[in-house]
């Protein structure tokens, strides 16, 4: 019998509740405010856009929210998702640390994006939502979504940045087979889409200005809500169950992180592995870093601000306190899209200025190079997003081996890059570069920071 | 608690053996003969391909071949693969069925084909061979067999079928993610493809001419050998493992399949799930009859001669009796290249003339409809191969509803079709058709078979 590298949770081990990490901060996060009144929003603001349980989900502070059945039913396609020894990426870095890693690819979607997808589409059902419109880059989230819509009856329409809708026609496939429809943005359907086409008829589009038209349509009928996949305390919330199922499988390993690791876009699966971490250790239990690792390419966490800012371009939603790179920067093009977000979620931002989460920044280049190493050594073909987790593993790994430490280290393996391929492709013709992204100019971005006294 | 729709296998459920359905047929399979002296090939005929221990599988008669350590600990990065119940389906339906299905998409690199890759490149390994060449039509048998080499450290060279090597860059960009070589076939490396761009400078390629190519270079370097991912016994042997996992999965859902299903281009996957029931059966168990299902623009089985032909269109493999199409037969265009095989395995195809094995045609259309209608329900997108496999359950699920029949059917879902959403688009935009495909002419190929007394 050969060491043994997969840990697998039985079916009734899957977490009956998400972990709201608000319950356990030592200060809570600063308000979310009115963009008109700069007041705190409260429930009755957000219900054009959320269902209530969704809402209720946003400003919550108790500790456990329980996953509705119907919700675990189908995370049972694929849920409790695997968690892996690299034994083999060990050996090739010759390091004394431990590697493990949490793999979330397993779900139909391929990434941990139907975590949140399902119960959203779900609350919605529940409250007599017929139609969800959102935003999606790479197309991660807009699949899942279309996947959680075509599993609860909803009709889901999703605004896919330009320069993705055409670059990645195959993951529109995707979201086409389950029935959703997807439309390039900005787009001819909005206000706000016009607007931007008027002054730019070839705009490559940006997350912000899709979750723009996404609001847009969202808040002018009644059967219709929006969803978002990343950012929002309940995204982060129903993310939780991956660092929950890890914990657990941690326990089976016989170990303990002693730095937990995610790559970092708008935040939501990093905080899904890293906040029931957190939490264990400001409740008393053993302690484990938290790395965030971000693009060099769009550093929020890294080279942000920490101030109040929209988390859209047409600056519709309202003012949350976060790292950002300004709601006008329009990050450059490179490959990892799903990491392309100006801001960063309100609760990672909290838990790194509270010292309870640290932020490093890598190039795609080296950061493809890691994932192919992983490939290579482990089976699994990374997203590109996911790629960063990997190069900051390898890096502590490689610390590790500095200091000759035999630390244990997680990260989570957030997708595969099956419909990601041609940046794979790109990389290996060497046509990616990391030209020009260490001079990202973010002083006039910043510039345009909404006053808020 | 909702119904149950999914099996799980704890790792020490993961089976031991390889199950050799030769021990059990009534008559045995006709033998394989030199195309020279038409006498049956020996071990030493073989040796210049294969290494010793995949040759003596090929010819054993033992009901149980155990399966190397090394191999199994291997196979636990994704098995026990998952069996489920498609209780969503039979809803959508409204069938009396049962229809479950084995999930072989898990597997990093999406299909069932790692089941005979990792294997082979062990055994390869371990006889000292240092490069593995082979063909490959859509990808899935090249991305395995490179996910396989690197795992073992052997140089994996793949002859990918030009029209494919063409419309599908990102399944190259797997194999290279892998560490392996990739040329279009036909190409100027061998003296045989060569021969065929002589003739025809655009030729598009197929199974049959790649083949050629990666035995013609096997056969020539000491520390080379080729690697086959269909059709031979050795290769459909080792996919049992899917049918035997799917036996005890069966017992856990406390029901028996009176049909088991499966796509059969060169036959391994239907084989794989097939064969461990057919054997029960054999042995005095409780039957179920065993369905095979093939593209109507390729329908060895349900039009084929039974007849000696060549594995490949050069004609240097050795002579195998088999339900053929003729080994000069190219068929057209469709998108379910894994399916796209002039020829199918000895073994089914003895299995189909003894009556143990039925097989059924379905044109494309109809088989991504069946997919589409699969992924709204069940969330996974099947490989357009796979999709034949839908296609067939859904028929006998309908058959039930006619009949009145609650009767359980069990098919392969062999693998994802993440790396073939161009077709889906194609799908979508109505591009597919059937035309022609019912006149596939096969006299002329079929007056092509050797003469054999």
């Amino acid at each position: 019998m050969s060491e043994q590298t997969k840990y697998l949770l039985e079916e009734n081990q899957m977490p009956r509740f998400w972990y709201n990490i608000q319950a356990d901060l030592p200060t809570p996060a600063p308000a979310v405010l009115h963009p008109g009144t700069l007041q705190p929003v409260g429930p009755a603001d957000l219900a054009p856009l959320f269902p209530m349980d969704l809402i209720l989900q946003e400003v919550s502070q108790e500790r456990e929210i329980e996953i509705p059945e119907p919700v675990r039913d189908v995370f049972r396609l694929w849920r409790p998702a695997p968690l892996y020894r690299a034994r083999r990426l060990e050996k090739l870095l010759g390091t004394p640390a431990k590697i493990f890693y949490k793999y979330e690819g397993v779900s139909p979607a391929g990434s941990h994006k139907p975590n949140t997808a399902i119960p959203q589409a779900f609350y919605n059902q529940q409250s007599g939502v017929k139609r969800l419109v959102t935003e999606t880059g790479a197309g991660q989230w807009g699949t899942s979504l279309a996947f959680a819509g075509s599993l609860f009856g909803l009709t889901v329409e999703v605004f896919q940045v330009r320069v993705s809708y055409d670059q990645k026609p195959y993951r529109r496939a995707v979201m086409e087979t389950y029935g959703a429809r997807c439309v390039a943005s900005p787009s001819m359907e909005t206000v706000f889409g016009r607007s931007v086409l008027e002054k730019t008829p070839d705009h490559p589009g940006s997350l912000g200005i899709a979750i723009s038209e996404a609001v847009e349509l969202a808040v002018q009928r009644e059967d219709t809500k929006y969803a978002l996949g990343s950012v929002l305390n309940h995204v982060l919330l129903h993310q939780t169950i991956i660092g929950q199922e890890a914990m657990e499988q941690m326990k089976m390993a016989d170990t303990w992180p002693d730095v937990v690791i995610g790559c970092a876009g708008g935040g939501s699966n990093f905080a899904g592995i890293a906040f029931p971490f957190i939490g264990h250790g400001l409740r008393g239990g053993q302690k484990s870093r938290a790395l965030a690792v971000e693009p060099a390419a769009c550093p929020s966490l890294t080279r942000g601000k920490y101030a109040y800012d929209f988390g859209d371009t047409g600056r519709m939603t309202p003012l949350t306190k976060m790292h950002t790179l300004g709601s006008q920067f329009t990050p450059p093009g490179f490959h990892a899209g799903g990491l392309r977000y100006h801001g960063m979620a309100s609760l990672v931002s909290h838990c790194k200025e509270l010292g309870l989460v640290e932020a490093v920044a890598y190039h795609q280049v080296e950061c493809f190079e890691a994932g192919v190493a992983f490939a290579r050594c482990e089976g699994i073909v990374p997203a590109p997003e996911s790629n960063h987790a990997v190069k900051g593993a390898i890096e502590e790994a490689l610390r590790c081996k500095r200091e000759g430490k035999a630390e244990t280290i997680l990260f989570c393996l957030s997708g595969h890059g099956h419909f990601d391929m041609a940046s794979y492709q790109k990389y290996f013709a060497g046509e990616l570069t990391d030209e020009g992204y260490d001079e990202v100019d973010l002083a006039a971005s910043l510039l345009g920071l909404p006053q808020v006294p």
